[in-house]
């Protein structure tokens, strides 16, 4: 990376992924000035309270305005809007990138308000919490992680690099690939566990009362576990599914077959069936301990 | 709990609850001698090389003859034969108890074969992890853990609190239910988690190459969750799923209903209605940590 920190590095959208970034920028000496930019008064004012940024706006043109880093941290459903608004202010040279879940969404909505001489490097820092907002951010959420770039044909490798220094000055591990194989990838590794998530904790929201209760006592058995993915943030989620439409209705089809699959095993008490679908798994679980990421 | 450790405790089925409570009996002084009963010489080995147990036998006839403690910990499909050969040999005043995740099938293959003037005390302490055998197993599992027992009408109070002192002993907290009524509610705590990581672990593993090595790397996304549970004993599960055959196609339907849904409220871009379910969600996660179960 380039050992000269950022002039001035706006962040827009400054929830829990963007706020533990201005944390590292800060942490790091990566920026001489950071701007917050946020939806509402009440999370800048929680961004001044806990002094994460050297100024804050509500507009994000005036954010952009003369930063050579602009990163966008916004639910995907902002981007086109943003993307309008901040063009016309991007700097010659600046870096422009995003923190979505979705890299296709992403391309789509932003790439055609990047004026020429601006680095469009779209990237996803796969890390987080169930938590939400600039309080829950903390700098070392990203350490040991997967970053993914989705730089478009033709980036500029020295943007691209210092791109990539970011996030590694952060303890993130970067991989490059394109959008399409991206969301493919989180389709099935995230979206989908998501989906799910949300689902079984709404299934357990209107059981019986007489059961209800006892399924938050006794929720160690396994469905604890969903319950904090089901915590995560709602609207981001919500646009997270929306722009990953397609790659999340292929691996939801794929999944519920399956499912379907084993719950005629169960139905007609086909033990051997079942004994070899549950072995099997158990080489995945092998295979991401072995690749460090349990 | 009665001060008098017990003179004979046989555990059947000596995998990782098994060895865990064998375990806790010794450190707390709760059995004069204990005896480990295995269907493989390997396990057997294991338990006389960790010195878990002072006998050991393969037969659970023997382990139980004389016994005032035996204690089923093997897959409930072993259960109506284990009853059969252990019955006769069940002392007067002898307790006896599982740990099974069903207890409606724990109740129907072992009742039949327990003599008058033995405690038949069915019971199901929700605590594991994803690893198997008693190599596996420590005492501190049980620690600020439920347990569930089921005894059936008319069983004598002073065996149901022996017995509810052994579990408290291992650091548990004792609820008594039906048979019924714990397996519904363990049918969408436990029973309906596993089938679901099951899958989506299946679904994955079937995922053309070039993204399955993908999956392993970014499962730190959600994905990871899943993998952990789904790397449970398969034996066990397979016969817990068919045990609890009914209350499990129960709550799947419900959960196949929500997650069709849910599919079609992405298909169709229903933004409102996917931020309402995935906003109602996060009050479940609330009760669990409210419930100091996270």
């Amino acid at each position: 990376m380039s050992d000269q920190p950022f002039s001035r590095a706006a962040i827009i959208g400054f929830g829990l992924i963007g706020s533990s970034l201005a944390r590292v920028l800060r942490r790091d000496g990566m920026a001489r000035t950071i701007v917050a930019c946020a939806k509402s008064q009440a999370t800048l004012d929680i961004v001044q309270s806990l002094a994460l940024a050297d100024e804050v706006t509500l507009d994000p043109a005036i954010a952009a305005r003369g930063a050579d880093l602009v990163v966008i941290g916004s639910p995907h459903s902002t981007y086109a809007e943003i993307g309008r608004r901040i063009g016309p202010e991007l700097a010659q040279g600046a870096i422009l990138t995003d923190v979505g879940s979705v890299k296709g969404a992403a391309v789509r909505d932003l790439q055609p308000h990047v004026p020429p001489g601006v680095h469009f490097i779209p990237g996803h820092p796969v890390a987080g919490t169930e938590f939400s907002g600039p309080a829950a951010g903390f700098a070392e959420m990203f350490d040991g992680r997967w970053c993914i770039l989705t730089p478009v044909p033709g980036t500029d490798p020295a943007a691209l690099e210092r791109m990539r220094g970011v996030w590694q000055s952060a303890g993130m591990k970067v991989e490059i690939m394109t959008p399409e194989h991206h969301d493919m990838v989180l389709a099935m590794t995230s979206h989908l566990p998501h989906c799910i998530a949300y689902t079984i904790v709404g299934t357990a929201t209107d059981l019986e009362e007489s059961l209800k209760s006892e399924v938050i006592k006794f929720s160690a058995g396994g469905f604890r576990d969903f319950t904090r993915i089901a915590a995560s943030d709602p609207v981001m989620w919500r646009d997270v599914f929306l722009a990953n439409r397609e790659a999340v209705l292929e691996m939801l089809q794929r999944f519920t077959e399956d499912l379907t699959a084993l719950q005629r095993a169960i139905r007609w008490g086909e033990a051997a069936k079942l004994e070899e679908l549950f072995t099997r798994t158990r080489a995945i679980r092998r295979s991401i301990i072995e690749a460090n990421q349990a």
